[in-house]
């Protein structure tokens, strides 16, 4: 297998689809269309079958002498202004595992091999993400999704239907879960952890549990000239004081704490702060920190309301629990990444992936990262080196041999149908 | 002279220009005209003479033996949703004040008296206060009232065109100041120090400074998953530092700091901040304690930035002097206090007010304030028991006759012409 179509392919489908602000593949718009009609333009010359199934994810298939399949996936959306290599890297990897594949085993490997392209897995444009991977995993929360509107205000039904899916059925996905043995998915780490330690790959050994919610202080709107310090019930110090917090609180128990966004009322420079709304996402591995850093953060909360005279709310926006990966592919993806670059290293992810919906769906599962420069992602400057992506794509495709063999082993019990 | 009149005034306005939300007299709008005419009715049986000057400044004139005189003011506008005493309870007084001087002197009082109803003093439609007193003292800047806009879009200078004032034209108002020997203003406190004391009367030793900055922390966004806590560069963690940090300051200075507008970009959960403005609005009644406060936020801030690996931006938004108002009227003021109440208290004002801009243009000016209930302003829940009021129209009282007579008095050279 050749690396360098898939490198070369990447850079057509940028040239394609991206502009001077970066990558401007959003799903469910005509540059979207263009993404996938470039995806299967790949795929013309290899004997797979392929549709797009009720949620809108395009899947190919190359049929093997087993039903039991191995799918590899990823996404050809991306973020406005995005980067080269999110989500497609790991699709147009896939292209090329399979066409290894047809060659070898001339069109008929031992199991069947099928590549997925989920649809919106960034849910740039309606704030939902995994809208194709957790239709398929059953997860999708349809009651949320039929509410769902963009800037312009059209609802995500109205723009599901002009892309001709009907939001209505997109769980009957579910079906494309028959059969399915094992999930891989590539991608790059979209953080600094594998640049920081000098490795070109790791294997993922789950995603974050995430609890995100919102904390709203309440204080009392006075005039920021007559009224005294210690007569303040004051909302933006009560607020101020979580973000040094939730570092300390990150730093003991080793997840990540993020107040991402800071709202004040009244918010004029004349008058103390009278309600002040933060946001906090907490991520851990395990759900046991996860807990415990939640109500830590609860506590000071509380503490800082009581200290400042101010009440304090707080209003989940979002939990989900943490995935943890296959073992078994976990040690397959660690033999990879061992014989093309001599090391291994576990990591968790602390961004969610399509792959975390087909884990808890319970299709054994694994991720392999590959370094990313900066450490950034979902930006024009998100990149990696060259001969970086090269060993991911040979390690990957290693991974993907011994992951046939893995699902064709007598024996093998953990296997979802 | 009878308290109970301008109470009841005070009453009578609060039904015709109030609603269930509170007193809706914002400047230059039809309610507003309203309580003028309300103004006006009260003066129809004094000997008075009124005009309205070029900036929209409504005068009323007791002719007097003198041609030197003494101005009381206030102003009948209010905020949004406001409360009933604020600004009205100076005017309503003065008419009462009006009143005692036409009828114990047989309408010729020794020196002159006027009346000031100042234009807009909240500035609550296009964010600029004092607009008519600020006229009338020439410090108005004329160019950045061309660019007022109100939330509709409206421009100031459209706005006063519509009820008569032409902006080029303002600062000819300044020529009410002739003979003006000296400013007398009631008003109530706004905060809560008098409450706290338990007294119900203050002399007013002058404004606060006011330097008033936003302050922008430039980070760098980063995924909220993938982005350990050590390689973040945090524009909210730097910018909440400030926030008891500006606690410490006023404790040290004695001044008071308010952090009152916090705004974070990109502004989502699942993101670093990448860049957090606040404002920062300090006040001191001591020039050189104000310029160390703002020196000690500057150092902060950027001690802050250092420690998060972020760069800061100062931007000043405003700045005022602290303005000291006339030792002489000081003094006369505390006399006037103990007379009604047994008991004279200095103290300075947080905000602003019209005797601020007269002072600066060196009319010898002073003020008295009457305790607030819940030190609270701008609201509709701005309270002063009604023993109270009538205790502070007594003493304001006093306070004019004693003025009357400092101006008169044969060598005092304290007086602007």
């Amino acid at each position: 297998m050749d690396p360098s179509r898939t490198i070369a392919a990447l850079k057509e489908l940028r040239e394609l689809t991206g502009d001077a602000r970066g990558a401007q593949r959003v799903a469910f718009t005509p540059t979207w269309l263009k993404a996938r009609a470039f995806l299967a333009s790949k795929l013309a010359d290899l004997p797979v079958e392929s549709h797009t199934d009720a949620a809108g994810n395009f899947w190919a298939t190359l049929r093997g002498r087993s039903e039991k399949a191995l799918v590899i996936g990823g996404h050809m959306d991306s973020v406005p202004n995005g980067g080269w290599l999110d989500g497609c890297l790991n699709t147009l990897a896939g292209v090329e595992i399979l066409r290894r594949l047809a060659q070898e085993s001339a069109g008929v490997p031992p199991v069947t091999i099928r590549l997925v392209d989920w649809a919106d897995e960034e849910g740039a444009r309606f704030g939902k993400s995994l809208f194709g991977s957790s239709a398929c995993a059953g997860t999708l929360d349809l009651n949320e999704a039929r509410g769902l509107r963009d800037r312009e205000g059209i609802r995500l039904p109205d723009a599901l239907r002009a892309v001709g899916i009907d939001l209505e059925n997109v769980k009957a996905s579910a079906s494309e879960r028959t059969h399915a043995a094992a999930y891989l998915e590539l991608h790059i780490e979209q953080g600094p952890v594998l640049l920081d330690k000098g490795l070109v790959l790791g294997t993922v050994l789950g995603t974050f549990g995430v609890e995100r919610h919102a904390i709203t202080f309440h204080g009392q709107a006075a005039h920021s000239g007559s009224t005294p310090m210690h007569r303040r019930r004051d909302a933006f110090l009560a607020a101020a004081k979580m973000s040094p917090e939730i570092y300390k609180i990150a730093e003991r128990h080793g997840g990540v704490c993020t107040i991402g966004s800071c709202t004040t009322q009244p918010g004029i420079v004349t008058s103390v702060v009278e309600d002040c709304r933060i946001t906090l996402d907490q991520r851990h591995l395990d759900a046991g920190s996860l807990k415990t850093m939640l109500a830590e953060a609860r506590e000071a909360a509380s503490n800082f309301a009581v200290e400042g005279g101010v009440r304090v709310d707080w209003d989940r926006l979002w939990q989900i629990d943490p995935i943890l990966f296959h073992p078994d592919l976990i040690a397959l993806c660690d033999e990879a990444t061992t014989e093309i670059c001599g090391t291994s290293h576990r990591m968790p992810s602390g961004p969610l992936h399509d792959a975390s919906e087909v884990s808890r769906s319970g299709i054994p599962t694994v991720m392999m990262f590959v370094q990313s420069l900066h450490g950034i992602s979902h930006n024009k400057i998100e990149d990696t080196r060259e001969e970086h992506l090269a060993a991911a794509i040979r390690a990957f495709d290693r991974l993907a041999t011994k992951t046939i063999a893995w699902i064709a082993r007598p024996g093998n019990t953990a296997i979802f149908s």
